[in-house]
């Protein structure tokens, strides 16, 4: 090892979903929209203005931020867009966690607030989940350094009532409480209401779920101005201009077309339940989602081996080598066509182990 | 102050160029450039497919990390591609500047890197320029934990030969260098030549510049392959997708387009080259630019003065209250009808003052 070596900051990174070549496959597993995004945008691209793109983006992300406070009913001091939820959660640890405490969040969750604690040496506990995937709000009643909890989480599906939320934002009022909601609008309730009541309450969502836009990056915070202030003053020290100018303008059109936004996800939620029936006389069983996946177990057969027939039929789901959640399946759901396709693998498979 | 305000990591951010919301504005604030982006990205736009927004990008950038490897003769393995150079130096500072011992740049350099260093609490040290705007090789041969130059160095213009970076570089191989490149396009030498024989140098780039893409958000940097699997890891640990689909394609395009390239930059400096002497006959003088700007002082009348004058006439440039360049102007090369203008301008307000 070179000598330079020594001042590097060695970190394990997330490891995202695949994303295959092949478009056949159908993708199942980094819980994308099957729907394109709303029309608006796609014209939008068409009419796009390219000299604009010799200049800087708006430095606060203004007119998208002004779009959602409207969207929101919020002032839009309240809120702060970032380069996908990600880079908002990112921001949000390098803010917010920086006391001497421990961090709290559960054991099962989304996986990266672990490597986002260690990238920036924060210390954190996790809290375990109790036996039926849910969140116990006496764990985090004692001394920490902030708490994220994401709800609906991933990959249980499972959302928390509003209560349960308000409860531990409640009893911290000395940490900032993160509320990482990327999968809300699929049925789950939002703590957003919230936000005005406590000063310490911070709300995550993003535009790569219900708004199919995973791949123009757009995620957003909202929280009381003081504490959107502190995470402005955090992003102008990494970087002027996070989002950019298409991001910013398809994102625009994206929350304004409301109607389009509600079928889709209406849409989803409509083959999830469908899909819930089906998973389940084929003997699987799953938290109740109310989220765009679903967070499957087999009676019988081993959630690897389920995992590895399907990649070998071109269907990608999740499926994680970690402890307590090794024989589950994280399934996204697709569009009713992509799901059938699902379905009836799996009654072929097992119709064949009998 | 609540109470959770003592865990919040408090900062002074950047302040970047304003960027005025009157189309009017002649904006020679901060170093765009004048020309639209190659013709190429436009039809790319147009021809978009935007159900393809509904999926996450290539987590590596790998298509435009090919193209860029591609063009610089390099391998992909050695390209890291970042949400403009910004978002590509803050990386490298919380990678590689994790050591003890202050890092080293410039007094008078890109107001950003003291910013970064405060944000991750790196000690540094500033070596200040002779008194001709130069670097000091001498000063970056102490103890130290990495050093970052920007070459040619904003908002000097000034470039330094390749023989003293080399003599850096060669003099720290304990420590990581990084040289900045942002105007390298406009007649400035780049240390990319050293990558292959000095393990411990990165150099950055950016599209903000020259390739007149500032508002898609994109700048990478090249060095061995061990650095950019440190950075990438990194990268990997704050985002998975940071860059987003729109910008890699665009990005690519532009790449492609080497003639538009080369013609642009030709002009601007073509432009810059008539405008120094027609600022030196009135008065100004000012560091050989090798950039897309000019650094000029008066030598009667105070910079500030002239700064409102022209924010007065709808001109924008650049001036700091900051002490040793409170009495310069940072100009950027625009169009020759913009610098047509400023000069008219100009020549009429020095004819007043007689």
């Amino acid at each position: 090892m070179a000598n330079w070596e020594n001042n590097v900051r060695k970190v394990v990174p997330y490891v995202a979903g695949e994303q295959p070549k092949n478009k056949k496959v159908i993708k199942l597993n980094t819980n994308e929209c099957p729907y394109p995004p709303a029309p608006g945008v796609e014209r939008l691209a068409r009419e796009m203005d390219m000299d604009a793109m010799r200049l800087y983006p708006d430095t606060d992300i203004r007119p998208l931020a002004d779009e959602l406070a409207k969207y929101y009913r919020l002032r839009p001091e309240q809120v702060f867009v970032g380069v996908g939820s990600d880079d908002v959660l990112s921001m949000c640890f390098l803010t917010f966690f920086y006391g001497k405490d421990p961090i709290l969040f559960p054991d099962v969750t989304y996986s990266f607030y672990d490597v986002w604690a260690e990238l920036y040496r924060i210390p954190y506990r996790v809290c375990p989940l109790d036996e039926n995937w849910h969140i116990r709000a006496e764990d985090y009643k004692c001394k920490n350094g902030g708490i994220v909890i994401a709800n609906p989480n991933a990959p249980t599906g499972l959302c928390e009532p509003l209560e349960k939320i308000e409860e531990i934002v409640k009893a911290n009022p000395d940490v900032v409480v993160i509320v990482d909601e990327a999968y809300v609008d699929f049925g789950g309730e939002s703590a957003l209401p919230l936000i005005n009541r406590y000063e310490n309450l911070l709300v995550v969502q993003t535009f790569s779920k219900s708004r199919a836009m995973a791949g123009m990056r757009l995620g957003y915070c909202m929280g009381n101005e003081k504490l959107i202030g502190y995470l402005k003053d955090v992003k102008e020290s990494v970087n002027s201009y996070t989002v950019n100018t298409p991001a910013i303008l398809f994102g625009v059109e994206a929350v304004k077309d409301d109607a389009y936004f509600k079928a889709t996800t209406a849409k989803i939620i409509a083959t999830r339940e469908r899909v819930k029936k089906e998973l389940k006389d084929l003997g699987f069983t799953f938290p109740d989602s109310k989220t765009n996946f679903i967070f499957a177990s087999h009676k019988t057969v081993p959630a690897e081996e389920i995992f590895r027939m399907l990649r070998e039929k071109e269907i990608y789901v999740r499926h994680w080598n970690k402890p307590r959640i090794d024989n589950c399946l994280r399934i996204t759901v697709g569009t009713d066509e992509e799901m059938d396709t699902l379905i009836a693998v799996l009654k072929d498979y097992f119709a064949q182990k009998k």
